[in-house]
């Protein structure tokens, strides 16, 4: 499965070619498995379902009332009732496996099956009983207020196609057809190794010039959010043979692999060298604000992502890539952003060249809607945290002034 | 904790006074958990997190480059460099427990901590380095590519407010923090009860006159999106004690309790008895289509729903009132529906007097959007799964035209 090394892409290249780079590489899950029902929400068909039965599979009455032959009724009227004679009492759910004669009716419930030769219900509001004798105000015709035994789906009809995504409604279809458990498309596993001698575990104690590991948990989080679910690996040390390894492992256990570290220089190229050695690297740098040093590549067929150690560039690049390729492999939609406009509350400067990811706060006075930038440097992980979402400054704008408009994608 | 009955409502009342009649008596949950980060996002913090350090917590690099005084630099230029003795390398994480003197310099790695009497950071780009020596070509100022201990939190900062809602980055601020679990309020338990004698099990064998039950499993995927949880009771048969003694239990044990079916004269008048004697009834009955037999009410402080057996009926009334009930108890925003504007395909006639619910299916031809109404009887749950959203048509108009523009909400 290892694809020889290509060409590597050398500088920066801009986010709108980065993007569909991805895009096109990534192949959704085709690995399925079974989950009961109570786990299929927000799940994709994978085999589509055909009824192999009628639902309800028998005629029952629409309305509380009495089942009746519909030619009994005719005639009838408010002051010349069709005189009946009360021969039984279904419930619903209850046996219905007798017959009405001629002159005869029975009373039923809402969902109960027809008593045989019944043809239709008359509403218990249009009728009148005294004794054994219900009296009929009004006639009706054959098959009113019956539902028949089709009336949901028919057998042989395709309940639910492949790639369906299964709401609760569709659930309920399942159900209608006595299906405890639906065959679905895998969630895309995503391994997550994070590296480097500077980050700890979190609940260890901090060694000297170490802060804790945060992009694990932020793109673990990311991941299940957007349909993947998250292996995170150990802390794996920066040097070739361990990370090598790493990789490997999670080339081969999982559909898809994110590294987040390797910030420096030395770090940057040992990853690099690391994708050019065990499959193709895509391409390596972005001209992106914050996260320039994204890598891509591919290793034993899986899409593997080199994430910038600082904690805003790692989630911001998170949210731009990674992202819609989960949502990609989970044949999710892709999510759309919702997008708010909103003035600008100050002047800010970005750099040429550079495409640039700015966190913003929302806020709502009554003069309309205000964006504070809250940008404070890439490491910060609050300026992300108290952030409601971000706008974008392209590569060749280097200045937004206070009340520009603005288009906020909110978090 | 048992309220005394009062006086019921009779008669059916309108949607707009009912579904607030119902979120007035919607407490959000009290109780709380802790969770691991890993199961964190999307949870709401149940109690504020302040920064018990400073983070990074040490002076840091925020280039690749070298660590200096700064003073020293001061004076230099393209053609006349500052020639700094080479005495150390600090990689990120690495060892920095040793002081730089005048005239020295120490290579260091982006996130790296500096060493003591440095106070700035010279970009590799505006150096070169002969064995011992490095020549600087810019001066920096103190401070200069330098972040500092408090960069991202200052020790005694409100980290994570109380109701906070866990995005990725709200995760990564507790990874940042060391800590591997969070306080979150906990999910709302809805207890969901299958009656009545028609409805078998999925995957069992149907008797006569029997359907599946799919309320059961409709209304688990609808509280489970709405962020709640579900707990599903074994169908009940509708007599008094056996319904009683559920009903009792589940309020017992559950923040909230969901009985579906009912949906026979006598079998309504059985749990609305039942509310009475047990707690209070808010109402019964909504001027609803598809779902009139709606019923509210109170049992040991909890709100209980009676939802009308028919599944489409069942849903819809699930998407109009259990849906914002969870939300407000789980503390979690309400949903926003996303809406459209669309065609109506052909004329569709209503009932006055009763808001109609109306399942569609969307199309979108050049022309424009198009809905088409796929409701075919309450009891259809195919027609709500093979559609998109719906539209709602209110109690006083009683006929759409062919080309009427209508808002649809799809699910």
């Amino acid at each position: 499965m290892n694809e020889k090394p290509m060409r590597p892409f050398r500088g920066l290249i801009p986010l709108e070619e980065a993007v569909p780079l991805v895009m096109r590489r990534i192949e959704p899950i085709e690995r399925t498995e079974d989950v009961p029902l109570g786990k299929a929400v927000g799940r994709i068909v994978a085999k589509g379902v055909t009824a192999d039965f009628d639902v309800p599979g028998f005629e029952r009455a629409a309305m509380d009332g009495y089942a009746v032959i519909a030619s009994d009724t005719y005639g009838s009227g408010q002051s010349a009732p069709a005189n009946l004679k009360l021969s039984g009492r279904i419930y619903a759910g209850g046996n219905a496996s007798f017959a009405i004669e001629k002159g005869c009716c029975s009373q039923v419930a809402t969902g109960a099956k027809l008593p045989l030769c019944a043809d239709a219900v008359v509403k218990v509001e249009e009728t009148e009983t005294e004794g054994v004798v219900v009296s009929i105000f009004k006639p009706v015709y054959p098959g009113q207020n019956v539902s028949d035994s089709k009336s949901d789906m028919a057998k042989g009809t395709e309940a639910l196609l492949e790639c369906d995504s299964l709401s609760p409604a569709k659930v309920g279809v399942l159900a209608a057809l006595g299906r405890s458990s639906v065959s679905v498309y895998g969630k895309p596993r995503v391994a997550i190794i994070p590296t480097g001698d500077e980050i700890a575990k979190v609940g260890s104690e901090l060694r000297e010039g170490q802060v804790y590991d945060i992009n694990s948990h932020s793109l673990e989080a990311l991941v299940n959010e957007a349909g993947g679910e998250a292996a995170v690996w150990p802390i794996t040390k920066d040097d070739h043979g361990t990370l090598r390894q790493a990789i490997a492992d999670a080339a081969r256990d999982c559909d898809m692999v994110v590294l987040s570290g390797g910030s420096s220089v030395g770090d940057r190229d040992l990853l690099h060298d690391l994708v050019c050695e065990l499959g193709e690297l895509v391409f390596h740098g972005v001209q992106i604000k914050p996260g320039k040093p994204t890598l891509f590549g591919i290793v034993n067929g899986r899409p593997l992502f080199g994430m910038p150690g600082y904690p805003t560039s790692c989630l911001t690049n998170g949210y731009l890539f990674l992202y819609p390729a989960i949502k990609k492999m989970a044949r999710l939609e892709p999510e759309r952003f919702r997008t708010e406009s909103a003035k600008l509350s100050r002047r800010v400067v970005s750099t040429l060249g550079r495409h640039q990811i700015m966190t913003v706060r929302v806020e709502r006075p009554e003069c309309g809607v205000v964006a504070h930038p809250v940008f404070k440097e890439s490491g910060a992980i609050t300026s992300m945290a108290h952030s409601d979402g971000y706008i974008e400054i392209p590569a060749n704008v280097d200045l937004l002034e206070e009340g520009d408009i603005v288009k906020v994608r909110l978090w």
